[in-house]
């Protein structure tokens, strides 16, 4: 394997952009490769054979640009298609979910743990499958929030209608009296000081993507495949965004995001892989 | 042509299924393959390029049903795709812009019509272009409100924040003294009453379904391909539904628009075609 071949990392759109932020954070030498699925977005109320099919096609795709490791930044991919696509691909790929499962074990006191995210990740109930395998005894509380995605993507961030809406998904985990609450959704870090006031001070929110790139930092390192030749390399040399549909809006987007970083979007036509 | 031959309807998903009903209503007799694309629903706020793609295929896919007209029920892919495909395909095809803008034009008298659709409707100017031709001297105002399907498929439909969203989104419509508003998006007949309150009793509301079944009702008896056979079939004869995916969700909500009519749905990979 070249350790100096880059990361794969994937979303169904925009929100993996929050992921690949952390990564290049903690992984300055590292490239990586980038795509999101923006023609076929949002996964979160697809079934779980499109998800696992649309899974496969981009990670053909990644494959061909010689990735040596792959992160499924998206949480309703991770919860359908990671088992799958784990069985035929022979490179790591990790996903968001054991990531945010594990930081929310560790700190959890009271062992009720709230999990939000789109009905496919609610639905699935990965989440609670991984937690209570690794924190035997532990109380899981899932609930699906599907208009915060598009609350987001209307750019409602501080807003009073997000407000409303939050305090009805949130009440009944409120009532369970959760003391820590995984953002099972990428997109949801941009509400999170919403979430925050709804829920409280004594409700710790995970955000998975920090802890996903922990966990790479581990993977890469007990393969011995990190990058040591990234420093001298661009952004632009380094990093190569791809998407279903539309590459204008996205680099607009990603540029809000990771500033200085993204030069140019490809679009392809990931219906070929 | 075989007049007993099916009318094909097609959407992004399931807001198609209003059109539909409209059609089985002023044509008892017509025999329909019904497409929604619930694996890449919503088309909204895609480009032009993919919704032309994705309309391509579908109309493929109706081709191999041996349909003898096509109905675009989407407004967006009707707003992107219908002169495209019309220069491809050499069946009728018709969209729910023309029918919808035909009314409208009919209806206002002081020459202000508001259009509220998806981003890729409203951006895209086509109400605005055929109203124009169609009525010289008309003002058109576009509004796109992407949160209205989502709060609609999360059941808001009698909601304080589906009235306060609607009342930002139609303030500006209200400003410029419209008298008539297009729903321009299939979802949008089931707020209707939210709608129609926000802009109050002076502002006819139109809905281009009714309209677009008008309309292929003379385009068939002008090709002579009314069908003379359909009455003596049960529903289940007369009427399929295919979708790309979420075969039963899809048949779940249909029936709730059309009970005793949806017995079965079969889900295609529609990337095939």
């Amino acid at each position: 394997m070249d350790r100096n071949a880059p990361i794969g990392v994937f979303d169904s759109g925009i929100g993996g952009l929050t992921v690949a932020r952390e990564i290049m954070r903690q992984f300055p030498e590292e490239k990586m490769v980038y795509f999101g699925d923006t023609a076929r977005v949002p996964y979160g109320n697809k079934s779980k054979t499109s998800v696992i099919r649309f899974s496969e096609q981009i990670i053909r795709f990644l494959r061909t640009q010689e990735v040596k490791a792959i992160v499924v930044a998206c949480n309703t991919a991770s919860s359908y298609a990671l088992e799958e696509v784990r069985k035929i691909e022979d490179i790591p790929i990790i996903g968001v979910i054991n990531a945010g499962a594990r930081t929310a074990a560790a700190v959890t006191r009271n062992r009720k743990i709230g999990i939000i995210g789109t009905a496919g990740t609610i639905g699935s109930g990965t989440y609670g499958n991984v937690l209570r395998e690794m924190k035997p005894g532990v109380e899981v509380f899932g609930k699906a929030c599907p208009l915060f995605v598009p609350l987001v993507e209307e750019g409602l961030l501080e807003d009073s209608v997000t407000d409303e809406i939050a305090r009805r998904y949130l009440g009944v985990l409120k009532e369970k009296e959760i003391d820590t609450l995984v953002l099972g959704c990428t997109h949801y870090p941009l509400i999170r000081s919403t979430i925050a006031r709804v829920m409280g001070s004594s409700v710790t929110l995970v955000d998975p993507a920090y802890e996903t790139a922990v966990q790479l930092k581990t993977l890469l390192g007990s393969m011995e495949t990190a990058c040591d030749a990234g420093r001298e390399l661009s952004a632009e040399e380094k990093y190569s965004f791809y998407v279903s549909d539309g590459a204008e809006q996205f680099t607009a987007f990603a540029r809000t995001i990771l500033p200085d970083v993204v030069k140019k979007t490809i679009q392809i036509n990931i219906e070929e892989y």
